[in-house]
């Protein structure tokens, strides 16, 4: 029983890993490999930290500052939004964040005059999330819904 | 000779801080000074830290990290052009910005889905103003272009 459910979970781990927004972000990461350090970790070790399961995220204090790690793979995993972006869409979307040291603030997704995604985030410190497959649903999520806004709008993403 | 030219200054100045932008940037400044230290000031001492003549200037060496003052100068002079754009348009226009520590970064405002104004910021070290009247034009300058691009666009300002 506890076999079958595991490798369901492991069949699934692979088809998210296999999704195009989770190949953007594990692009952007190996690209900052410049010493060949992660040359020998798989995919899901090198996203390994992007996951909170359910007790490890009630291991951690409700209120806490972010560290810098935290914050990188949340700067990565926005890149990685706007790289899924301008892989469907030709434009380039470039992300800004503003958070404060207590974990608050808001992350922007721009492309010529167009706003593409405004987000407020929270609890920053807690960023993760409970399985691959909710990960590259949450970002290709943001990605299809840019894209949606590009359509809507096409001379102003051309900055037009 | 030398009263003459200070008296054309002078008036110049007055004129230059009555305007909307320069009165935004006051206003907005006023109201951070919760424990009225500044009260007794005149508008043209709250702003003096602004201008940077000629000479400031060149007393500054051309590379240098910008101290916590001047970016909040910075921070007040791009949060004044988004009260000057409310205040013609309706329109909230929220700053976003990201310097790196060694002076460069980006300026964002944007409203609803319009991105209202997008700068690269360089020597942030180094920013101010000749004068008061050059304070003033280039406020107004930048709301004026920022409406000019919600008239374009009026449905993605208001986030449609």
């Amino acid at each position: 029983m506890f076999d079958a459910v595991h490798n369901r979970e492991g069949g699934e781990d692979e088809a998210a890993l296999a999704t195009p927004f989770v190949k953007c972000l594990v692009r952007l990461i190996r690209a900052q490999d410049s010493f060949g350090a992660w040359e020998g970790k798989s995919d899901a070790e090198l996203l390994g930290d992007f996951i909170l399961t359910k007790e490890k995220r009630r291991a951690i204090p409700i209120i806490g500052d972010p560290d810098p790690d935290v914050l990188w793979r949340l700067n990565m995993f926005y890149t990685a939004v706007g790289l899924a972006i301008e892989e469907r869409s030709g434009l380039i979307a470039s992300p800004m964040m503003e958070i404060s040291h207590e974990g608050f603030g808001r992350v922007l997704l721009t492309t010529g005059r167009l706003v593409l995604l405004s987000k407020t985030l929270r609890d920053v410190h807690r960023f993760g999330f409970e399985t691959f497959w909710k990960l590259t649903a949450a970002g290709s999520k943001l990605a299809g819904d840019a894209i949606a806004v590009i359509d809507a709008h096409p001379e102003v993403a051309r900055g037009l």
